[in-house]
């Protein structure tokens, strides 16, 4: 699976035997990551970037991989963060098929492809595993953690689990907990994989791979992140051109839009890896901040607030768009409720994006100012 | 298929042969429909129900079947379709597999289902059937026409293509066109029942039946029927006994809205044809009130709002659910614009249910009394 990892990544070696959330431990396992600008003497100006499910660690261009990262617009000398005053790390989830170890890589106990024998993942496993990237490169305290959609998730588990590890905090499209309607969509896209006659309990390779089971998850993701809105706006009901239809086919592509799905999907399936897929996805569905709650209250929102109040960083910016289906903008809102609870100051920001819970990778003129001017602050 | 038809159902067979809007003929086609109440000497106190895309004809129980229907709440004596004051009938639509016509009716050419040799359907094709059932009960004008979702699509395409045929109008949830986002949707539900092995290009039959394929596109459409809103009070993060989990299955079931989604789902399969329902899906994206626009003013939505215009009723009323994310609340508002554009006393009427499209099925607190108390103005 090395094909999945940009050239310019660096890699980690986690702390071996590194112990799972849920059970179980992993032997040799390493973190991929990227790193941007330089760490100043007192060690005071690094951020920590938390991805969503699918990137990679390389997002922007820098030296050792001049190719466009996919927050490029995000990350860079002049850019809303800021490399020439950043020090700014990217780390590829633990789970993951970019170069950090997942169900994809070698099982160092048998020479084969851990498949489905990868113990079970939780956010709180790649929050720890981005920790101890953190302690290597001597950052005792950082300046921000960001982290996007999953990666919100995991850097509120980052920032509970590690107190005191952070300064300041943006949370984008994030949630801290997954809710039963973002569980049904991800529930869909596993199953989808799964039913694949090609998926095969896990256990393909790359003649018999489970391609359309990946197309279909993928087409779902794109429904659940981008907008009606936005669509109705892009495509209304342009047809596609008869050359670029297949007449044979009576319920084949016909509408603009089903071919924009098709495309993105055919981009996407060879490119990720199955099983690393269905392990982070259920990571997402399990992921539940009031599960730390001591003493539950009985209501569930209520927990989620004392655990959330339980984080420490002296500022914090929850931002969410007001189109987003799958974390939908009253989890932004609770986060910032809840970091404020705990003394922060914490900010909630709703965008009034068309492009849904994907706005944050390419809604810049919405994004830039809004992660430019907190980080300004900082 | 007869299983599917259910006790009581009365059947009108079409003009042979019947010219389908997209060319082709059907020879020997019928319609399924039920009625309740009398029809009065005037035959002024008809309303015909068109139906979403699932239901067959029985809407409530009946002298001939007591079995309650999938409008029961609704149509009855004393109800707000209330059948001691109205004559109802309901169809069965065309391309379906209750009683109607369809792509797994036989074809009398050859003596074997039509399947893929079904001509290419659009919804006007059924309003068209409809219209020929009320001209064989001698129903020259109705007192109100009520769609409910892909019926309500029909409906309008009734009143534009057979001008008179209604006083008045009652417009559940419906739209005048597909969008993209419910186009994409759908396109992905067939996309499931095709990639299904066992559909095997629409020749399959009960041993060999695509199963699987139904089950997602039935669980996606259910994702879209409801609203996140209802679900997160609904199903929580409550987590399944360990008794109805199987341990097995690394990602099988394990939050009550899996198991919500499974049971609908293994509902629904075996009791709808996939080829019917990858042709009524189909007829839903393609429907366009702007195609009857002579000449088109280049812009869409204008050119709905001019087709909309030309629809003769005297009252409508458009109703829409502030969830709803198939059939979203400006494409009622939509409708309630033109048609009074066109001289109707039409109003839009926007519910705040929590159940998204599916309201009109189960949100009767607020669905009874708009369609009754519009009723009781006729």
């Amino acid at each position: 699976m090395t094909e999945f990892i940009p050239p310019g990544t660096r890699f980690l070696d986690l702390p071996s035997p590194f112990a799972m959330k849920r059970g179980g431990v992993l032997h040799g396992a390493r973190i991929a990551y990227e790193t941007w600008g330089t760490l100043d003497a007192a060690r005071g100006n690094a951020i920590l970037i938390l991805t969503g499910l699918s990137p990679d660690a390389h997002a922007a261009a820098s030296a050792d991989n001049p190719a466009p990262g996919w927050w490029e617009a995000m990350l860079g000398p002049g850019k809303p963060i800021d490399t020439t005053r950043w020090f700014v790390v990217c780390v590829n989830s633990l789970g993951s098929c970019k170069g950090s170890t997942g169900p994809a890589s070698i099982d160092p106990a048998c020479g084969r492809p851990y498949r489905l024998d990868f113990p079970e993942l939780s956010l709180e496993d790649g929050a720890n595993a981005a920790f101890h990237v953190m302690q290597a490169l001597g950052i005792a305290r950082l300046a921000c953690v960001i982290g996007n959609s999953m990666g919100a998730m995991a850097a509120l588990a980052y920032l509970l689990l590690h107190p005191g590890a952070a300064r300041a905090h943006i949370n984008i499209s994030g949630a801290a907990h997954a809710l039963p309607f973002s569980i049904a969509i991800r529930s869909l896209q596993r199953e989808a994989i799964r039913l694949d006659p090609d998926w095969n309990h896990g256990d393909y390779d790359e003649q018999h791979y489970p391609e359309s089971g990946m197309r279909m998850a993928r087409k779902l993701g794109v429904i659940t992140y981008r907008s009606a809105l936005e669509w109705d706006g892009r495509f209304g009901r342009v047809r596609l051109d008869s050359d670029r239809r297949d007449d044979e086919d009576p319920f084949g592509l016909e509408f603009e839009v089903e071919s924009y799905l098709e495309a993105h999907a055919r981009r996407f399936v060879r490119k990720f890896d199955p099983n690393c897929y269905l392990y982070l996805s259920r990571s997402m569905d399990w992921f539940d901040l009031a599960e730390y709650c001591g003493t539950p209250c009985g209501d569930r929102g209520n927990d989620v607030l004392q655990v959330l109040a339980r984080i420490r960083v002296d500022q914090a910016l929850a931002i969410g768009v007001t189109t987003d289906i799958l974390f939908p903008l009253q989890q932004q809102q609770q986060i910032a409720d809840g970091l404020r609870a705990g003394g922060a100051d914490a900010r909630f920001l709703p965008l009034d994006s068309p492009q849904g819970h994907d706005a944050f990778l390419v809604d810049m003129a919405r994004f830039g100012p809004a992660v430019g001017e907190f980080l300004a602050t900082l």
